[in-house]
């Protein structure tokens, strides 16, 4: 009769530690194939306990395959060993000889050192996150919505905030659209890569060039045709497009990414002319940092003007409300809704219930436009404050500064003889982080560099602090000034 | 002298209303291009406004291409027209004429008629869910975390939780393994996604079949290679991998959905030895509902097995705590991480920081451990009850059950010649959602239907009340016994 020593099993409790016995028994071919083991009365009955820890032993490891019962025979060691030549052979024998492998060693790439200004990514300060209402509509939420946050919602996110947003598009943007048009997900990538799936892996896809170099990765990633196309001072160049055989172009006409230029009226028609020329011609209309425009009122969206269905319009709360937040959108003309539900409703939402209703009711009880207000008034006077130390500066006399007026950037023209990598290092070496336009620019080497993309810093403010301005603008002055 | 009224502006702001009429003029043809427009003192002067006003509705249409300044010489119009046979000039023309179109007419796919009780899907019952916990730990991240809610995560997650969810599986699944390893995602689908582009396109992908159709689905969705390997009782066959040429296995050896069969511990083996053959070679395991296993402890997971790196172990927050909270969790073995943060570290994260923050204190505190303890005794009390109903009606000689010990359905075979088609119509019209086992085989066709998988229901009974489960049973003896 088998028997183990029970006297000590550690934290185990007694049928586990007999599980664990008689399955290392079978891994060292001590009890071997075929071994009929002790009936469960007789073996509780030898090693002292209840039938019940031996079945509960003998179910686990019926269950792992170690064992197996015939009806009325009892129970039997299964076979688990392999031929010699067999593949897995070594790799089985390797595991029974060492069954506790060690943690492995820690990888995690090497975060950038600390920078005292970062001119480059753009991060919510904390102060400016409204917690205290966040909190309270949070709390508000959870103890009136119970039943509705357990529910799963249509796939296009909670009807709730698909509302608030159709409102808020028609009073701020001026779009006439359905909460069903509005699809929800966590964050624009992911809306990027939905979009893909929905209109065709087999298209061509062209982004703006310079432009916001994420946009393509995302398409590459995905390993679809993706191609540059040039612009010129009223937007992408719409015989660009036709020449490169585009079928989707994904732009930014309110305001690109890093240029700041504006589409004309005149060159929004020709692309709306280009998007309806053709029914496999779409426009991403990617409307992400809208809100912050300073000057006047902010351009009409092309989905407002849009009469033939071309245009998929996409924005996002995490430029808006807070980058840690993955809260996106898109709308999406009627025509597609249908291909959409169709061939892609399986996937799951990505976006929480506790969230989507939380951000429904910001939006629709006013503090969304409170917010925005209060962020762009927050922006305005760091971009004040910027502007004003960077004219008292020595730099006023070596540099110029465009397209202040929109969005959460400005270019800084520098009149150096640096190369632009010169001056992200040196920069770098004073604890600034900086880009320069020519780097958004695909396909530009530094010998054909244009003079009037060098030199010319993408200066993002929406992460720095006012009482941090003085010293970066005298740090960018001493890495200038002094290398130059 | 160009002259508007501006008596009244209806709720537009002075400035705006004189851009709109200027913008009007411009788009009926009234000002034609290269029309000077008036200066801005004299036209002020003439309209009797300030000169603010006329700068800023000039302003707005310069940023939108209408018109344009010639440096000294003054506002222009610019040419938005279009020669007659362009491909925008209709385009353009119909949007003149009507600049407002209409509400398009709602489109969401009907949703099913409300059941009375739903055997398919997988839903939280509200009271199962520690809303009052959740909301502390919601309020204290909040106060006590604001800088960090606030940062940008890395790429895989915030550290607290990737450390939490590896302390969890090291007690709870024996796996030895480090928070780098650790990618955080808005759900699994989410995370089948990456984990395609980052083992490439180009591979042949294999599923369960029968499966759970939705891993299918996403794989069909980007369009790669995937392919149906059968199962036996132990669990996937290894030689129809070999045979079809699968480089990457998507499997749930700890409990299979919907036969709820286990993976045997040779099978295991044969698997890990199929996955070290070839360097192209990988296993996805699926451990999605490991912790509602109500037989003994949980088997141990492939990953803790595997000495060559070959698996990915993923599972879900949506199945342990709410599927509308969005959190979902892969293993990357250690070298394939270089190649995720070389290649796919520029997505942003899908998980809001509020809810990572919650999360990793949830667990940490051990609040994730008695909910889980709580929940299994919870599915296990509705499981019984429903085991006990059906015992008791007259399906209990007409039926038999299977698979009761693991995970949160069972499989109800009825004796019956209703087909499958029918039994699931019937059900629904005694407003019972069911499914039948065989519709999660793939190429099966109801005339060659193996009898051992005809006329099997799928139980899933997490969504049950215990309350309706009598009356669940009722409406299925009722549905069969009826039709029969």
């Amino acid at each position: 009769m088998l028997t183990y020593s029970l006297s000590d099993t550690g934290t185990d409790s007694l049928y586990v530690y007999l599980y664990k016995c008689i399955k290392n028994d079978i891994l060292r071919g001590i009890l071997t194939a075929g071994t009929k083991l002790p009936s469960k009365r007789s073996f509780a009955k030898n090693l002292g306990i209840s039938n019940i820890t031996v079945e509960n032993a003998y179910s686990l490891l019926v269950s792992e395959g170690y064992i197996f019962s015939l009806p009325k025979r009892g129970y039997f060691v299964s076979d688990i060993t392999f031929p010699e030549n067999h593949p897995c052979s070594c790799y089985y024998m390797e595991n029974i000889s060492n069954s506790s492998p060690d943690c492995p060693p820690p990888y995690e790439p090497s975060t950038s050192p600390a920078v005292f200004a970062d001119f480059v990514s753009n991060r919510t300060a904390p102060e400016s996150f409204p917690f205290s209402i966040w909190a309270k509509l949070l709390r508000e939420t959870i103890s009136a919505k119970s039943e509705e946050l357990l529910t799963n919602p249509p796939c296009g996110g909670t009807i709730e905030l698909r509302e608030a947003i159709c409102a808020h598009l028609k009073q701020f943007r001026g779009m006439n659209i359905h909460a069903d048009q509005v699809i929800i997900g966590a964050g624009t990538d992911y809306l990027y890569s939905l979009l893909l799936l929905l209109l065709g892996r087999d298209k061509i896809y062209a982004v703006e060039n310079p432009g916001y170099t994420k946009i393509e990765k995302v398409y590459r990633s995905h390993g679809v045709d993706c191609r540059f196309i040039n612009m010129d001072s009223s937007g992408i160049l719409v015989e660009e497009l036709n020449q490169k055989g585009a079928d989707i172009a994904h732009i930014s006409p309110s305001h690109h990414y890093p240029t700041g230029i504006i589409t004309s009226v005149r060159r929004r028609y020709e692309l709306l002319g280009w998007a309806a020329a053709h029914p496999s011609h779409y426009i991403i209309e990617d409307d992400y940092d809208s809100e912050f425009r300073f000057a006047a009122r902010p351009i009409p969206t092309l989905q407002s003007i849009d009469k033939t269905e071309r245009v998929i319009y996409i924005n996002t709360f995490t430029k808006s409300l807070a980058s840690t937040i993955r809260i996106s959108y898109m709308v999406l003309p009627p025509h597609l809704l249908s291909r959409f539900y169709e061939q892609l409703s399986f996937y799951s939402g990505t976006v929480s219930n506790f969230e989507q209703y939380t951000l429904a009711k910001f939006i629709r009880d006013g503090y969304f436009e409170k917010h925005i207000n209060r962020m762009r008034n927050h922006y305005r006077a760091i971009r004040d404050a910027l502007l004003c130390a960077i004219k008292k500066s020595p730099l006023a006399s070596r540099s110029t500064i465009t397209e202040e007026s929109a969005g959460l950037h400005f270019i800084l023209k520098i009149d150096t003889k640096l190369p632009d990598q010169e001056l992200v290092k040196i920069s770098s070496s004073h604890g600034l982080h900086i880009s320069c336009l020519s780097e958004y620019y695909h396909g530009l080497k530094p010998e054909n560099h244009m003079p009037h993309l060098s030199h010319a810093i993408v200066m993002n403010y929406s992460g720095l602090r006012k009482e941090d301005i003085e010293e970066a603008v005298r740090r960018l002055c001493e890495s200038i000034l002094t290398a130059d």
